[in-house]
């Protein structure tokens, strides 16, 4: 047991430096005896309510040193990483399937969304079919029926919607974001700002 | 001497994260036997050309979370930092300034934009006046007269608009931007992926 208040974690399932981010982040926190909350939410919702857009959005240069930057920071962090041959994609299917599980069972939705970002991001796997959303469950033991009934169910849409509203009222506005005892930190190259904030407990 | 190809390094005076990146990129390179060549060029140009949008251009989330970064990543990496009391601003005068000196002393001017980002980032200095560039310029042994004679020519304002379409053809498409032997690095946050570029000759 630890009475420390632990970090919120906001990514898209779609985001690699959300999956970069999503290899480190509870060993970081782990070592300094602090616990990780998961959030997927929906870049699209979050860039239009913010007037954002996101990286790869032509074929311009900012564009092409993403795709490069993808794989040259995952080499750097000695993270698995393969560019994804549909990209962006949508995610909800898989945000949604993520809170449904949480609400069940919390250590079995951490072990799914890991799931989901490898198979986008090594296996190089269309995770916006929602026919690959519920193998990807089903490999982790969750019934695959009473998942894909959910998935149609106005309940568990609200559930996702809500999610991203809580993430714009936290002053999300990308991916990744986490939330440090009321610090945000936005991008997996904040990792060594991350690990430096929990060790001194603020700089 | 060593016959290593120097690292190019664009910035616009008005970014913070250019300024971070000035404070540290001479002595990295130094390490591992090379040398930078410095290139101020506008935003606003660049941005006209690529799309994009200053990070600091409302009051919104994102903006809110950069003010707060700037100082952050500033006291992470050991760096003197204030918010400029105007901001962003325009640095037309000192980027003419700097090419100016450059053409005719490279190692003056390399001082020269030092005392430019320090007097903008530390004395909160409004550096977009004529007359501060030109204090700043004689405060280094400049001919003040002659300096100010040049920054009228157009001659001066052509060597800057090449500048900034030299930066465009490299692919530049913010500040601070760093190219080491064809591979570029964008943001003072990749300095650790450029340190190891550096050491390994590559990742």
């Amino acid at each position: 047991m630890n009475d420390k208040a632990p970090l919120d974690f906001w990514f898209d399932f779609s985001s690699p430096y959300g999956y970069l981010m999503s290899e480190r982040i509870d060993a970081v926190a782990a070592r300094y005896g602090r616990r990780v909350r998961w959030h997927p939410v929906l870049l699209g919702v979050i860039f239009q309510a913010t007037g954002s857009q996101p990286l790869v959005a032509g074929h311009d240069a900012k564009a092409r040193y993403a795709l490069r930057d993808f794989h040259r920071s995952a080499r750097f962090m000695g993270i698995s990483f393969r560019q994804p041959s549909r990209f962006p994609l949508p995610t909800q299917t898989a945000a949604r399937a993520y809170y449904w599980l949480h609400d069940r069972d919390c250590g079995l939705a951490r072990q799914f969304a890991r799931a989901v970002f490898r198979a986008l991001f090594v296996a190089d796997r269309d995770i916006s079919a929602p026919a690959a959303v519920l193998d990807l469950a089903a490999a982790i033991g969750v019934e695959r029926q009473a998942l894909a009934e959910a998935l149609q169910a106005p309940e568990l849409k609200a559930r996702l919607k809500e999610a991203c509203e809580a993430a714009l009222a936290a002053g999300v506005f990308g991916s990744p974001h986490v939330l440090i005892d009321g610090e945000p930190f936005f991008g997996a190259d904040r990792l060594p700002q991350i690990e430096h904030w929990l060790e001194t407990g603020g700089f």
